[in-house]
């Protein structure tokens, strides 16, 4: 089959996620990609692109890393799969070892399951079902935050607050509490960042206040507010909310599906606040991008609510997916671990954070550049039509999709959401590299933006 | 590590799914797999044990299949992830055309995920914003089952009908009507199999006459609702359900994820009832059981309805998780069919079909054999207290997890849900191996029930 014949197919037998398909009636069709190999994937006409944004935010090491293809074909020939009730195989047990011992043991279970949006529901479920255990039947109800993604499932697209995404679904969604976003470039109080004193989280505190009782959990992405923009805030605001959670005796679940495993330089991006959350979700770069698998981490606390004989079955937490804890992926993830140490991650990214600090300069004085922010590995520009009033560009003016075909003809894969442009790339990107990355990324948006 | 360190650890750091926990403080560990082979899993120690449940119901041509591990290498040596969105590769899309054809293109288009509950939470999100786009806003609601089961998230647990699992989430689910359950045994119209007129379709025809303007779809499970306790219908039930589904103008959602993949004799359940639903979820077999993987295809026309100039985005349906149709996955999957193609699986398996059907004969006059039931590869034998009233065992019996017990130690993985004895062996298990599981099974139970 030549490449007009796998394009046609691929519009005639699949629908992408995410993806309004009518747009490929135009010149630009999908893209076929054939391989990879450390931030580039290459399509079937032998172009290349860097992968700026980890395919969706899941790779870290590099695009078919060997070391990691190689543990997962170790694992396919010994066990592959095993029904994970009952039964246990020792890539899970390593893995849950591993990770609890990277928490220094400040959370101590690990609850497995598929995907970002199911560890999310673990989580929900499991907050849920505490309180009803301890019983405090009343607390039933989510603080959650606008602009906040946590998934596509319908128990995750309830806490969601993305209304382009989620207002559709409404009536299939529960009712939760929704709390202002702390979009520091947009602050919702009215604030300028050097006078803030995390007034957008008094909402919180006075409806902890007012309601704790009938609340279970405060759900919230750390750091940054990936699919909501690359909101990013500080981190004295987890502080605080982990104190607010503290005082009220409310839960706190922490979705580091997008940030954890050393995207914002850390193994978590609780850390940089110094707190522990009650419930840490976690997916995408546990395998480094290799495979779907998903951890729910908790404490004691949660875990012994559920411990009980259990004569009528009320205590047990009844969640569970058909390949819960796959061996191929547990396998994958623990080898990505071990990467990950002898690599020295944290230390290794240092001169990769401060080389993308440096590079964003060159953004600042471009007129239609409204903020420049980073927190790691993450890096974004908020593009605006008018920088003095923050307008932004209308959505009819598809700026994002214009700087991402520009983008692809430099042979970078940049995804503009909405008005903010952003890059995420696997962690094994060099200097040179982050500074190309930049000036194709600002070429591209001079393109489009004149 | 020697093997109590193994097991030490897994206890220590892994909450497993749907288990109380607190059990293993007696005399039964996990078991803890280390390799599998056919229908085999092996534990640490060496001791081998037939996988009569394929792994919760996914694996179907052995473990550690070989042709599929090396399918896996090569594709993960390629490119192992790439995002799906703007994005495609052939693994997938070779996957869906596949897929289609298989179908006799009567369904058309495949939409990925990543476990069996994403493929219902996309069936129902499809099936919901279909109306919405097509103007009939009042269309919300869906017909589920009683002892249906369609995953874990929270949209699957709404349409989920079993309430040992789903009724403490209650507050966290949307609303649905439900039906009753086409338990032939204890058939919910008091009715005897033989004088069966599908009167336990009725209700379900008055309330699609009566509010098949607010109904968006019927979910179900084909022919047999698994997780309920292999409740066993016929086929004719669902060739009638789908004409009730056309009357009425109603979706029908047909949730194969057990049931597809030659599991009942056919690639698809639904095949033995002559239909075609609007909209088929799969996964588990769809691997082979190796990788987690699913799809929801649907028709033209719920297609159609999203395909727009969508100047507002409101026409696209926002749906899609990190590792949509990942290549890993989708590359397994293809060897899966090329494999079950070569095989000829659907004479393959008549064999053993029937090899089940003769070897079940011996249960019939035992005294706790309420009813004996197969479809295809899947049979079961419910074990009652009273044949004559049929009265079961109670929950503190605990009559299953003893069979459990009494099988592992004669080398076999059965595991009972509450009554029900099943077997839903990989599909290369021979008619000898079938004799022996069924003995087994039979000494096991009566070691239990005398
Ligand atoms: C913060 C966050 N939570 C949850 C998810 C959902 O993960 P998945 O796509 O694997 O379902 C995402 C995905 O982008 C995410 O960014
Ligand atoms: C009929 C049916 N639907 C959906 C599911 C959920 O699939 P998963 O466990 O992959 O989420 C199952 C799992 O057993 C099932 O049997």
């Amino acid at each position: 089959m030549d490449k007009q014949d796998w394009i046609a197919d691929d519009l005639k037998y699949v629908w992408h996620p995410f993806t309004q398909m009518k747009q490929y009636e135009g010149d630009e069709k999908p893209i076929c990609i054939v391989k990879g190999e450390g931030i580039y994937i290459e399509d079937i006409d032998g172009n290349r692109y860097m992968d700026s944004v980890s395919s969706w935010w899941v790779n870290s090491l590099g695009h078919a890393q060997p070391r990691l293809a190689k543990a997962l074909y170790e694992q396919a020939c010994a066990i592959e799969q095993v029904i994970f009730a009952g039964f246990t195989h020792k890539p899970a047990i390593s893995l849950a070892k591993k990770l609890i011992t990277l928490v220094n043991n400040r959370l101590k279970h690990v609850f497995y399951s598929d995907n970002g949006s199911t560890a999310i529901e673990v989580a929900l479920k499991m907050a849920y079902q505490y309180w009803q255990l301890k019983g405090k039947a009343s607390k039933k109800k989510f603080i959650a935050f606008e602009n906040a993604y946590h998934g596509d499932t319908l128990g995750a697209v309830s806490v969601g607050g993305i209304d382009m995404y989620h207002k559709v679904y409404r009536p299939l969604l529960f009712d939760i509490i929704r709390e202002k976003s702390p979009y520091c470039y947009r602050c919702p109080c009215g604030k300028e960042k050097e006078h803030c004193r995390l007034e957008c989280l008094q909402g919180v505190e006075e409806i902890l206040k007012a309601r704790h009782d009938e609340i279970a959990a405060v759900i919230i992405e750390p750091l940054i507010q990936a699919a909501g923009g690359m909101i990013m805030y500080k981190a004295e605001y987890l502080t605080k909310l982990r104190e607010l959670c503290d005082a009220y005796r409310v839960l706190l679940i922490d979705d580091e599906v997008a940030m954890g495993f050393y995207r914002t330089g850390k193994l978590y991006a609780y850390e940089h606040a110094g707190i522990v959350p009650d419930i840490v979700c976690s997916a995408k770069a546990l395998t480094a991008g290799f495979l779907p698998l998903a951890v729910t981490l908790c404490t004691d606390e949660l875990y012994y609510a559920f411990y009980d004989e259990d004569k009528d079955g009320l205590k047990t937490f009844y969640h569970g997916h058909s390949f819960t804890a796959n061996p191929l992926a547990c396998a994958v993830a623990n080898e990505n671990l071990a990467i990950l140490q002898e690599m020295n991650m944290e230390e290794y990214l240092k001169p990769k954070i401060l080389a993308f600090k440096r590079g964003l300069e060159k953004f600042r004085n471009y007129p239609h550049v409204g903020d420049i922010r980073q927190w790691g590995m993450v890096s974004a520009v908020e593009i605006v039509k008018d920088k003095r009033t923050k307008e932004c560009f209308a959505y009819e003016e598809q700026i994002g999709k214009k700087i991402y075909s520009a983008g692809l003809r430099r042979g970078v894969l940049l995804r503009p959401m909405w008005n903010c442009m952003y890059f995420m790339p696997p962690y094994v990107i060099t200097e040179e590299e982050i500074d190309s990355l930049l000036r194709l990324a600002y070429d591209s948006m001079r393109e489009v933006l004149g």
